[in-house]
């Protein structure tokens, strides 16, 4: 029996879980879920399945666990890895996460390597989908002998059209807070024609350009963190436009700016009195001072938000105007706008959730005038609200790649992400058999398509 | 001998230095300062001074000129304070500074209190003579039992204008790199009508209001920091408006937001190739793409600045759109903006400069029908380069301390601001000898004038 080990069961670990208890007989399984409360974890899993109340600051814990398994999957807060990381290490355990590699895990790269383990991480959609569908296109026009001349990626967790009756067509299939924060923490960089290109935070939604995906109609994609330390890890210090970002559907990003500019969305500092603080009034926090004029009409002069705008009916369908007490004490207002889409973009028992991504590629081949433009867009749509799209697309190819680690196929050690055609070929592959395959077309460039 | 150690000397310490100079030999000192080097130590002071090559870094040194002092002007960048404070307390000396009273200051009050010393900040001029002439005033308020409704404070290192000649009306009299970070980390706070205010940094300059200073013509008001913190250093739980903020002349801020709205403000990431960057191509890297337009028209497009908007004479006026090769290898963006604007906003030989201070107090008389309007405005021009308003209103307040304190006229200790009688009433009187004056004036209060 090899034993595998689960930490933490959010949102996206609930595809990850049942593909593992469907494999586990086959292979000779045991799935350990770790979660915060032994109730939560009892929800996810199925009876055959072990569960444990888990706290990743109980060391001992943390350190039985560990020794006691074969693979550790943290689905835990990103923060935590290390934590989880440096356990792994001591037991030579590898360990797989959906999280971006951040730079404590990138710096054992070398210990892991020693210990003859694997930190597997961006093994998710966004990032780890992403990465493994463009490598193989980025290889493949390589191997061709072509020249890439641009590179731009695109992903987004929204909703699928038959569940799509918000103003701001999008609904929370993920951790919200992260939904709030999205774009905090740095500019957004990458490189256009050469150029090297910074976004800062209160200019991200306004940079937006439109996608157009067919079948599935209209996106706008804003730049999606540090696009620059991909230029090494794809290989591409040649290719002179590297972008990677975020799908929305239009509209969505110039009313979030709204937020943005307000100041809404910052995590950094307690507001006053939020505990009595209404919706109305938490708005009002971060408008002038009018004897005259009510928050609605301050708002809107003050974002030049004109009377036609659609921006007006999607922050008036959020209730922020609303006299609703918050009720929560010393919060940041950051924490108050995630209570507040958090009852609104609400998945509805009915609605089903849509992962989309987009590739856009240009390559010149030699024998051609003109380059050829290829795009790769892959639509998935999730089941319900367990079997979401986004629990599906995070959780498979981390499955997929658990159970090749357990059976020898993987035998890469140290910190990776799955650039390797060694992990990319066949998590790709068997993901199609779950629907989640790429569309490509290609067409002659043209530059006035720019 | 009484012997008085001041560290570090920057722009705003020659009239501290001469203050001293000047009364050593009445009063039995003998000063010391120390700084980075000996030669420019040895610039700033008189031949009968002592001067030193100082390193806060070298304990050894810092412990041994600390132990043989009477009295300690730290003159150091704020974050080197807690390390001075520190062998302060194991010596028992008192520490005077001019910076903003820091949290790991302010966690040293009961130890300062124990060892008999006092930590005396925001002894400056803002804050400083900020505080002092705002509690004389205020205090006299309450002494004659009237009701304080509304306290605003605005000061402002500015030019003379006689010595203004450039469209922003403003050149450097401080640290350059305060005024490219000028605004940020953490929202401005403050409290308006009993309603609590937060300012985002990328709002800040564009919430400002107009000010005019009889003689001295319009300014332009930004919020300065957190108010919220003095409501219960100045004892005014019960105003319903607290305010302070920092003036600019008129037009200032509308431009320099560009600036922040770029994102080149920014200093928490290097950008690339700064060292062979230009001007143009830094503007550029904030900007889209585009086959067709020059930067300058991008900017214009992108900011939604008007041909005929002020806006665009002071942007080029600072030589944005120059093909200068920055050469700063590893750059962030302020640290280039901090180079352009060093260029070009220079305080020339025969400049002056001005320090321009300006309170508003609402009150109530019990007698009264309407509410009372007192302003209280300061002026202060520069002697010249060296004895700058800036430097005079900064030094004199910390050297009249170092007086009272080594004369016995200071009996306070533990960590402290000037807002205490004992200290505001001698210092504000003296300084009046300097001609630095608050001019009041006082109408009956009419809404509409809000």
């Amino acid at each position: 029996m090899k034993k595998i080990l689960i930490l933490g069961v959010g949102r996206s670990s609930s595809t990850l879980i049942s593909y593992l208890e469907e494999n586990a007989q086959k292979y000779g399984w045991e799935i350990m879920v770790g979660a915060h409360t032994l109730e939560t974890a009892r929800k996810k899993v199925s009876p055959s399945t072990k569960v444990i109340a888990f706290d990743v600051f109980n060391e001992q814990q943390l350190h039985d666990e560990v020794q006691a398994a074969d693979v550790v999957v943290s689905m835990l807060p990103a923060r935590f890895h290390p934590i989880v990381a440096l356990a792994c290490l001591k037991y030579k355990k590898s360990m797989l996460t959906a999280s971006y590699e951040s730079n404590e895990i990138a710096e054992m790269a070398t210990l892991a390597k020693s210990q003859g383990i694997l930190f597997l991480n961006e093994l998710g959609v966004d990032p780890g989908i992403d990465h493994m569908s463009a490598m193989r296109v980025i290889n493949r026009i390589r191997e061709q002998g072509h020249k890439l001349l641009c590179f731009e990626s695109f992903t987004g967790g929204l909703i699928a059209p038959e569940s799509d009756n918000n103003p701001w067509h999008y609904k929370i299939t993920w951790n919200p807070r992260n939904v709030v924060l999205a774009g905090q923490g740095g500019p957004a960089c990458f490189i256009q024609e050469g150029t090297y290109k910074y976004i800062p935070y209160n200019r991200l939604f306004r940079r937006t350009e439109v996608i157009d995906i067919e079948g599935y109609g209209k996106f706008e994609g804003y730049a999606n963190r540090d696009s620059l330390k991909y230029i090494e890890k794809y290989n591409l210090q040649d290719v002179p436009t590297v972008y990677r970002g975020t799908l929305r559907r239009p509209g969505y990003c110039r009313a979030w700016d709204v937020f943005v500019q307000l100041g809404a969305t910052d995590d950094g500092y307690k507001m006053r009195n939020t505990e009595d603080m209404t919706y109305k009034q938490f708005i009002n926090s971060f408008l002038y001072y009018s004897i005259e004029d009510p928050v609605k009409t301050k708002l809107y002069q003050y974002m030049h938000i004109d009377q036609d705008s659609d921006v007006r009916e999607k922050i008036e369908w959020l209730g922020i105007f609303d006299d609703t007490v918050i009720g929560l004490k010393d919060a940041t207002p950051a924490q108050v706008l995630e209570q507040i889409i958090c009852k609104k973009w609400v998945l509805e028992p009915e609605d089903k959730d849509m992962l989309v991504m987009w590739h856009k590629f240009i390559y010149q081949e030699s024998n051609k005038k003109k380059p050829t433009l290829l795009t790769s867009s892959m639509v998935s749509i999730g089941d319900d609200t367990v079997n979401t799209a986004m629990a599906k697309t995070v959780g498979l190819p981390l499955a997929i790649a658990v159970k090749m680690l357990l059976t020898g196929q993987i035998q890469l050690t140290g910190v990776q992400i799955p650039t390797h055609k060694e992990i990319y070929e066949p998590v790709l592959n068997e993901l199609e058999l779950y629907s989640i395959k790429f569309n490509e077309k290609i067409t002659v460039w043209n530059e006035t398509n720019r």
